[in-house]
């Protein structure tokens, strides 16, 4: 197997960012730690002699070939991570695209395109809330004014986070000639379920993306009123931490009802004192699934739910079902057969950019427990060096062949 | 009304901690704001030519008489508040006893014994997380290595907090002196309830305490495990959000059922992401009720709903009913025949020092909405000045009669 580089590059990503008493990462955008990450892309990308770009949006592009001439076949994935995240989720994907390169080239393959390989910066929004906020950026997706005002949990903005990491924020915007220079990307991640895992004949460690799964994030305000929790007698309460209990249930009730998921991660209670009856409750409310229509219900029995107990409630995103392009996912099937097709509940910069008409494919390495966004976060490392084999495959077929372009071959192949 | 100064220290006190936004005080222990208000104090100490001490804990008091040669009447509450909190929790105390001083002396009183008023440090407990610090301290219930260690929500230990309020925390801990020279102690509070505002003829502005509720904090960690919120299956989740929904509603259903009050005011959620199923809450059940054994079974059942989420608990706090000193509530009872008798399910630091065998007593003044730890609460003026005038009639009536000591003539008072 091509995997050459692969083992190296994780070992010495291993620790950057790595929490001592969790064992989980702390790799948070536009941090030292994230700096730490970037300068270790550039001198990984410097070593193959790929030439590194950055966009509007700090995510770093690294080419080998000219893209301005020829578009080129991008792989790639994100470096950062939630808090007390896993090792995979994001990094997988890096190291085997930089794996790849040094398989194509072991195997003496001579891309008729460029190959490129990018980093893209604050996929997880663990830092300013917006997911994506990398691919958002370059796309449009995310206005740079409103990017810039996000703040972090300590109040700092995204504009002075940038300046703290030594970067001009006015850059910061949407970037159609970083764009104009992928041909096709294809973003390889750990499967964030089982789906693989419990596959009867345990025989498939890659599988191929087939959408993203329609989702979205809701803001619930739950109002309680102020008072002392030793004094108030139970009747003359109005007690905002029993609303938050009735909507954590409604949720789980009506997701489970109806085949989605749905989660209460987030909750901000004040005044959050241990004698203080709660006056007020924010609840943030994430709910997915494979129907956009079950996804919708489901939302709307907790947010009734909400309403009954004098909440409000706001949407703060809503993505409907992303869709991978049609051509690109045909011919991965037929460069990889055997691989099982699955959708996903997760967002990726990869459905940002198929949304924004980019042809974009994804393939995700078996996860034996299905655990992610978390230290326990696991895939084996022979699946890994597998993924790796079947991103080599998939792109040597695409740089190399003479298929006419995937995003316009869209009748021919699925004939 | 012998009120002479209680309106206008009423509005100097008004503006100091006071939030713009919610209209409600946050004046917590050791901090500028703190320091503010103990300067109004020495200030209107001074005024009245009452001599300012400073105990081993930082509480102040002030002296009309010398304590050292005969033991004196107390008065006084504390300054600080809980975030968010009203005007009257505290101040209504200290103020009343400072207008106290001025009744007495427009009335011609001449003291048998010592006069004394005091201001009470970190009654609330806002910062650190212990109510009631500064008695506690004095009264060595609370250790001073103990207090000097906890934290405030910025990590700031007590020590740090004194050394930075230009204090030296070496002296902190018990002072038996300070306690010697008080011979009653008689703390005017506002109600903290509707009890002597649901009265039906609405007659009593003023009530008498009998007794403080048992009371207790216990702590209980609920555990899930970390996972993708979008792509981890219902059924393979173990979500710690669900745990809290139970163990809020358990609280309730147990407290409504045995006649106690039961409150989950604080939560903290990990990791705390809107895309990350919780793995770990963290929440805090605060518990009081008339009868002891009612309490700790409203918590017994609260507790073994979290046994069944193999959660865990500890007792943070436990206090027992403390009963206020019978010949001194016999006495005041003379004072004020038709004052209704109540207790109170909020801890005070009458409570502290009456645990430690001082006599001691308190006063309630009513609260129409019985709202309290809030911007909100709220006596009305001429309920005030009722409280100052009851205040006034029970230190007239201890400092001057020659009635035994309060202490000690139970059986006789109590026949």
């Amino acid at each position: 197997m091509t995997t050459t580089g692969f083992d190296p590059m994780w070992a010495a990503l291993a620790p950057i960012g790595r929490d001592g008493a969790t064992g989980g990462y702390r790799r948070f955008a536009w941090t030292r730690t994230d700096h730490d990450l970037r300068e270790w892309f550039a001198a990984e990308c410097a070593d193959r002699g790929l030439v590194l770009t950055e966009d509007r949006a700090g995510n770093q592009w690294a080419w080998w070939g000219d893209p301005d001439t020829t578009p080129g076949i991008v792989m790639g994935s994100h470096l950062d991570s939630v808090p007390d995240g896993g090792a995979f989720d994001g990094p997988l994907g890096v190291v085997s695209a930089l794996a790849t390169v040094d398989a194509l080239r072991a195997a003496g393959v001579t891309p008729a395109r460029p190959i490129g390989v990018v980093n893209f910066a604050d996929e997880e929004g663990a830092r300013f809330g917006i997911a994506c906020a990398g691919s958002r950026l370059i796309t449009g997706a995310l206005g740079a004014d409103r990017a810039l005002g996000l703040t972090d949990g300590d109040g700092i903005t995204m504009a002075e986070a940038w300046r703290a990491a030594g970067r001009d924020p006015s850059t910061l915007g949407p970037d159609a000639e970083a764009l104009r220079r992928v041909h096709a990307f294809v973003e390889l991640h750990v499967e964030q379920g089982r789906t693989l895992a419990l596959d009867p004949d345990r025989s498939h460690a890659v599988g191929i993306g087939t959408d993203i799964w329609p989702h979205g994030r809701w803001r619930i305000e739950i109002p309680g009123e102020a008072n002392h929790a030793g004094t108030t007698r139970l009747e003359d309460r109005r007690d905002a931490m029993l609303g938050l209990a009735t909507v954590v249930q409604q949720a789980r009730s009506y997701a489970a009802e109806l085949g989605c998921v749905a989660t209460v991660g987030k909750v901000r209670v004040e005044p959050g004192g241990v004698n203080a009856i709660p006056s007020h409750v924010t609840a943030w409310l994430d709910a997915r699934g494979p129907a956009e229509r079950a996804v919708r219900a489901t939302v709307g029995g907790v947010l009734t739910a909400a309403d009954e107990l004098d909440g409000t409630h706001e949407e703060e995103s809503w993505t409907p079902t992303t869709r991978f392009d049609a051509a690109l996912l045909s011919r991965l099937t037929g460069i990889l057969p055997h691989a099982p097709l699955l959708g996903t509940g997760a967002g990726h910069d990869a459905g940002i950019l198929a949304t924004h008409g980019i042809p974009t494919a994804m393939l995700f390495v078996r996860n034996p427990t299905g655990v992610s966004h978390s230290p326990a976060e696991f895939a084996e490392p022979e699946d890994c060096h597998r993924g790796v084999a079947a991103l080599t495959a998939v792109v040597t077929d695409l740089c190399t062949s003479d298929h006419r372009d995937p995003g316009t071959q869209t009748e021919d192949l699925q004939a």
